[in-house]
């Protein structure tokens, strides 16, 4: 059952149950001599953490990460980086009157069936909470690509909500961090926390989608056939929880178009290097860069923890309703941003270090 | 640049270019003691044959395979099984005039940066005669989950070609097999045979979505948190070539749904098993699967070798014009229905095997 | 550089230097349900401890191991197990003197030439405090192996100090932990430590040779050819420090056998079982086992830290002498017998998860 | 039972049986724009082609190789290069009457308990003719190593036949290729020669040791803690047939010597780097190359298949002969020093690869 890690050349491993001791994860294959200290990657748990709006989980974490290994005198030594972040407020009570239920829309059942045990505080592994880790390591993995020449810079956004989304004529970087919902586009920003209000009074909750978009990402990263950058970037995205599809470029909007509308057509750009008239490609063709933009778009389904009762079975295979109280998320899709550009981050970070071999 | 395998414990490696010598598959991890015969691979080659219809490539191949290794006396022996695919049909010439320059749309551009050396016959190993040899492996795949208790059933289907979606309420597998088209939907099938027939006249293309569904897949296959079996379903969709996005359920509609109406309840079915009164999931829940039927869909974008001039650069950097002669398909969807099939077979059948360790 | 980990179906990835904050290891692919407890670990820590005997390193650990995820109410999940051992006794001021010379014989060089950096104090990473992590990987391997019908026995010893050989006539299991030097054969055991402490006392150090043997393997594990038993053997073991060679059975004796001597015959055991008339096959033939007892060897070559000044480089390439102060390790063959015995469990866990995939 | 592939970044994946259609290999990551054409393969092969001596088993095969892919216009694609072997002198009548017996000292029952299955012919996948396709792989392998600054020599020699050892003393390189037995010392040469003739007429067999020497390996090749260069090194000489002990540089001599006399000492040398005072490392130190030779020893078994009756069981577990005819192999060592070659070309390309990415 090895199938905890992801990456070949720079690769993590991530351990920790919600409600376990701690979690956290093994980062293997960092470079050596990059800077790297604890305040770097506390910057990047910060923007993840529950608890920063009404939006999201009610639940306090610091979310405080220690590194064990892998760092001496504040440079990496290329040995395995392993972070750790205890987990603090658990509150166990919330969840304990359920344990013998199956909550429809959760791993529950399917955990139940593959291990014969689960870990139902909170739940256990499937959690959120894992992403803690993933955040941690795309920190990591950041710092890789800063070797990159010219940079590369990782953005991420919310671009819809329920049925509401983003008008990307009205698109601005800048607006990201300055509201709650990671939405690049003030107005909407405003409509869409007034929905989510309502929906959170509900007890409800909805769906979302999240766009990645990676800047300066050279051309020719990626290793046909079967480790593509994009088949990369999609088995990445969609181990994140909830996640029910994935796209790049112009994605399932490609079924419409014709050959003319969708093939990026070239001209000479600047420093010899092709200037593409259109994106449809997400910045990435046969698998490989273009050198464009990498854009990735993943669908996030709404949160099955909500508070209306819901018809289950229980672990004796009885009918039975079942209601959960406590914390919940009207909108996972949210906090589902940091942790998206986290995956691009490892998924380039592997790729630039493998194409290194052969330059 | 070891990423021409994909898999853990039943894994192929593909080889060969269009216009090469051959192709074929090494597939590593096959149980021993199966039935295996070249007729039962080549059936499903034959489906998925060029030269079929008017509407896929005029490529005249007859793919016949020949197993090289790995089966005695008409059974696996549990070592790997080499099947090869001689090329015979290339029409070198179709290609010569544009070894200089990029098709926009295609991997010309990119390939030429990574390796600094293209094989432009064709598309070289990045054109759709790749999937030949996976179809192969798909063939070997479905052997293996012959074993499943039940028996699992593996069925393609074209739903959507440029804007024309087929209708659910008149679904009919057995109306897949009756068209050129692969599409469950006989009236569906008749428009976009005449919708097809125009795009081809005009030297243009477009795009399509493909679902596949397999039935009787034991619950609990799967291994969290990063070889889930959705994510590689996700990947493994994503490595066929021209597919820029993949979703498994509901897929992207679920950004659109409360947690009311996304959620699968359950009731209680006959065996003790699970009764679920909706599938949103797409059959798998945290990765693993929930013995509902998996669901997967993805888009193929339009082909890009199509008959009007291109605006491009060449090798050295220059702009001009490109303008695809000789064979086009004016809608590759189409043909990666069975590419999807094998794709499903494989990444189950390594599932299944992982999962049999605990079992 | 993701070397960190090994195994495929039962993966662990070791962290951790000799001066760091803590060490330990993630255990990836455990089974659920399987009883673990910090006390079960803990056990098998305490044989590999430093500071037991005049004749291993006088650093005083207390190695207290913690179980940060993986196990719940006292039963494995399924997911990873991360187990971690803080450090504590690291008197950092024996090798601050030394930090800008190579010590001839140790790694220091080398992992100058590749990182460019080197954690010096104490050997970092290439010391052998990360063999802790190891023997708490191979206590859950150990847990793993209960599974195996008739159990699996793991014993190791040490079968030559220098010139001294163990006289296989006196082969008492028993006696392995009723002397310092894991010597099976109490007449040896106090020539060899007669002998060790004059090497201690002279500041010198020298070789050994550890055996392993596994009882109660069943026939067939293995995967040719090139994840064959014998091969993960060699490998895991040659990934101990120090170890220079490794043999399987007879070994390198094999070379002067013929080859009516070197087959092992077979008549008609008990059960339906052959029953072997010699191992010299070590228990593997073709890289599957055999049933029989599988029997590793491997060599330990002398500390290179020791009391007497050697001829070496410094960082900027000027010659210069070196001086190792402190504690040193006279044979640190003999604290290898842990680990040997760590390294057989993961190796035979591994393989025994992946031939239950065919059982 | 995915482990009939070796490599991380360079890496190789064989198929064939003795007796089956052909046999080959497919190597993966294989840089571009190298050239490669079937002669410079061809070159290796005939090196190892069985039938060259009275010492070698009798069996005559051309051993032409084929690419199938991965070269166009005599230079690498960067795509998986497949070199296929038809099997053509097969003498199946040769082993038709023994398929219901296990030879002991063979993989015939250790395959049957895995499989059920087994090709009995001539040994099926076990049979040393899998070898043929390592050593194609190591001859695209040593092509990858020309990029070496420097350049990197390989070459293998035999060191031990039955009791009698080279004499070191009269070692010269130039007389490998002059005997048969490629042995370097001109004297051994001739008494080994005698001595197998004894051996043969007998229908006898003996074991060997194989020394492999690499030079010209820059410092800091490897990747600790697991994918160390001897432990993979160690591994991959352990997958050749008939291996029962790897060592590398003074190897199991190292148990006899003291930390003064193992430790090499370093002086100034040319260039900035160091000049060892010896090589008892074996060119190797902490898992990571030093720059010095590489050195490696294999022991090789002797021949099972041997010309008197020996005992053993049959397929249904009773007692009885069994007796080999026809062909067969004085000293398998022989012929597996191009083997040991070619494995450790392929170590070696693969742990150049990796190195780049960080250079």
């Amino acid at each position: 059952m090895a199938g905890n890690g992801i990456g070949t050349q720079f690769r993590f491993t991530t351990f920790g149950e919600s409600h376990g001791v701690a979690l956290g994860c093994v980062v293997d294959g960092v470079p050596p001599l990059m800077d790297l200290d604890e305040a770097w990657i506390q910057s990047f748990l910060d923007r993840r953490k529950p608890g920063q709006s009404r939006f999201t989980t009610q639940r306090r974490e610091p979310d405080a990460v220690r590194i064990l290994s892998g760092v001496f005198e504040g440079k990496t030594t290329g040995t395995p980086v392993c972070l750790m972040i205890e987990n603090e407020d658990q509150r166990s009570k919330d969840y304990g009157d359920i344990k013998d239920k199956f909550r429809p829309g959760h791993a529950d059942y399917t955990y139940w069936e593959r291990y014969g045990i689960r870990d139902y505080r909170g739940g256990g592994r499937s959690s959120a909470r894992e992403t803690a880790a993933r955040v941690a390591a795309g920190a990591v993995a950041r710092r890789v690509l800063e070797a990159v020449p010219g940079g590369v810079t990782i953005r991420g956004a919310l671009v819809q909500v329920g049925p509401h989304k983003v008008d990307r004529a009205r698109w601005d970087w800048d607006q990201v961090d300055q509201n709650p919902l990671f939405c690049p586009d003030a107005v909407a920003a405003e409509e869409w926390a007034a929905y989510l209000d309502g929906i959170r009074k509900n007890g409800s909750s909805v769906g979302a989608v999240v766009e990645v978009v990676a800047s300066g990402v050279p051309a020719g990263l990626g290793e046909p056939i079967y480790d593509k950058l994009d088949s990369d970037l999609a088995r990445a995205m969609m181990t994140i929880n909830a996640v029910k599809g994935v796209e790049i470029g112009a994605g399932f909007a490609v079924a419409e178009l014709t050959g003319e509308e969708n093939a990026d057509e070239m001209r000479a750009g600047p420093d010899g290097k092709p200037a593409f008239l259109s994106n449809n490609a997400g910045g990435i063709l046969g698998g490989l860069s273009t050198g464009q933009d990498v854009v990735v778009r993943f669908a996030v389904k709404p949160t099955s923890s909500i508070l209306t009762p819901r018809r289950t079975l229980d672990v004796h295979g009885n009918e039975t309703d079942i209601l959960t109280k406590g914390r919940h998320d009207p909108c996972v899709g949210i906090r589902a941003v940091p942790v998206g550009e986290a995956m691009m981050a490892c998924v380039l970070a592997d790729h630039w270090l493998r194409f290194r071999a052969y330059r």
